[in-house]
């Protein structure tokens, strides 16, 4: 199952980091930027060309630092289509270098148009008999506010060979998350609501590892909230956001962690994939990946991989 | 401001229907995918090819019957970058032929991902001096379930000249919307805390028909649901889906409308742009069109545009 491979990844690697792939203009060192538009003038070719330069080379690495990427639709599809066809290079090159990869569309679609997206992501596209997949991933990372229609057209994929996973957004690491994820509604509060949802989309879904294939997205923006969605979901798999360019403790995140060090794993991107630019005269991949090893540290100070 | 942009487009055609343009495999006439594949070969882009022929017919077709459209991105991204071009297309063609564009992504994003959607959406980049548009379109449709932290920078773009608007989800038409979006907190339902939020963003931003520059997704899909959020939440205005294959009733959709048929736009997709499959012998655009005129009809007993 499909949660057990990326458990067995961060095993393997003995950290539960995920670097998360989101380019922005300002995230490319200058001479890559300009290396692109010599071949391609100032062109949108020449932006989604240099994105896509840059992300293979952090790929290439951080392959022996980090289990899994996770790349940031939005990022991409800002360039318009050229943006999106270097996304789906990306994908296939982390796919290629052994990551468990997941996508991040943040996307709440129904019915058959959740389907068609599970389709088209998790089984590919069939033309004259060869079948291709624009979306070469193992994961996509979904907003639940639609309820179980946007959810359950995905959960077939969630099983058998070559079986997927997704996570739904529980609880965000931003700010107003609590405008509307924390309202109080009977004994619980919206969030907790999700988590039950989630946990039942999950339900029959387990992995050997004993976490769901349907896992969460789970901020650490307060000390409290993570350490007790762990106490009270003990076989959601948690995608942990916030401890990077957003500030969050590590060790309020390290909270999302079950005894093994099992359950969860950290996604950080900015302060990796962006680390060059406070270290001058370091390259990108090298800045990435001291910036890396700095966060593993950080975390053995509180989980051990087991 | 954008949204007398719709009201005085609908008030010019005196009816309330966007169109979805959500082409799927199943919606294109088996003739005009041949016609595709014969130049294209079974491929990705023949596809793709024949969803943009398809939907340019169409807007041909409907351009004096419907004041605006919406393109749903997972529609065209699901085939790959290959449907993101020619969505492009489709969305370039639509403005062109003057219809109030809605670019549905149902995303959620916060801080500089979300500012960069709405730059490149509603600003459109700049390379060598020359701006290019990559999503030429008036709104997006986005789900708020992240809070203002999500919506605040799309904000900026929503006045001045050339101003934008934003639609944000509050209650989707779906049967499984009410296990997160009905539950209840306090006096409301979370629905109503996502409407009441809606409100707030759209403080200040007023066109001069009265009605806020942030507008609410509210589906029809419960009698009294659309009347009593109409009654409660005056300012908003309703982008009401459920009425075509979903089967809503139209009474209940009418609800949304204030005394002069202002406030409010019917969606429908399926139901029209695959109206073709239930008429044999009528090609797709007049069957679309006939299925516009028959919904005007039932709906004109009910609302009036004044």
């Amino acid at each position: 199952m499909s949660i057990d491979l990326l458990q067995s990844k961060i095993r393997k690697l003995k950290t539960p980091i995920v670097v998360g792939l989101d380019p922005t203009p300002e995230l490319i060192p200058p001479e890559l930027l300009a290396e692109c538009e010599a071949r391609l003038g100032k062109t949108p070719e020449a932006l989604a060309e240099s994105y896509g330069l840059f992300c293979k080379t952090l790929l290439d690495g951080l392959k022996k630092a980090v289990p899994a990427v996770k790349v940031q639709t939005a990022c991409f599809s800002a360039l318009g289509w050229q943006g999106v066809k270097v996304m789906q290079e990306v994908l296939a090159s982390a796919k290629k270098l052994g990551y468990y990869v997941l996508l991040e569309t943040m996307r709440s679609d129904v019915g058959h148009i959740a389907a068609l997206t599970a389709e088209s992501v998790f089984g590919g596209l069939e033309f004259d008999g060869v079948r291709s997949i624009p979306y070469p991933c193992d994961a996509l990372v979904l907003n639940g506010y639609l309820g179980s229609d946007g959810i359950k057209p995905y959960l077939p994929w969630l099983k058998g060979e070559n079986a997927k996973n997704i996570f739904v957004v529980v609880r965000s690491s931003n700010r107003s998350a609590a405008e509307v994820q924390d309202l109080i509604s009977g004994d619980r509060v919206v969030h907790r609501a999700m988590a039950d949802l989630t946990l039942r989309w999950s339900m029959d879904l387990f992995g050997k590892c004993g976490y769901g294939e349907v896992g969460a997205v789970v901020g650490a923006a307060s000390p409290g909230a993570v350490q007790e969605l762990r106490k009270r979901y003990d076989t959601l798999f948690f995608l942990v956001p916030g401890c990077g360019a957003q500030g969050c403790a590590v060790k309020h995140a390290a909270c999302a962690f079950d005894r093994l060090g099992h359950g969860a794993a950290l996604c950080v991107s900015r302060s990796v994939i962006g680390a060059w630019r406070e270290q001058e005269g370091t390259a990108f991949p090298e800045a990435a990946l001291a910036a890396v090893e700095k966060l593993k540290r950080q975390l053995e100070r509180y989980v051990t991989v087991l």
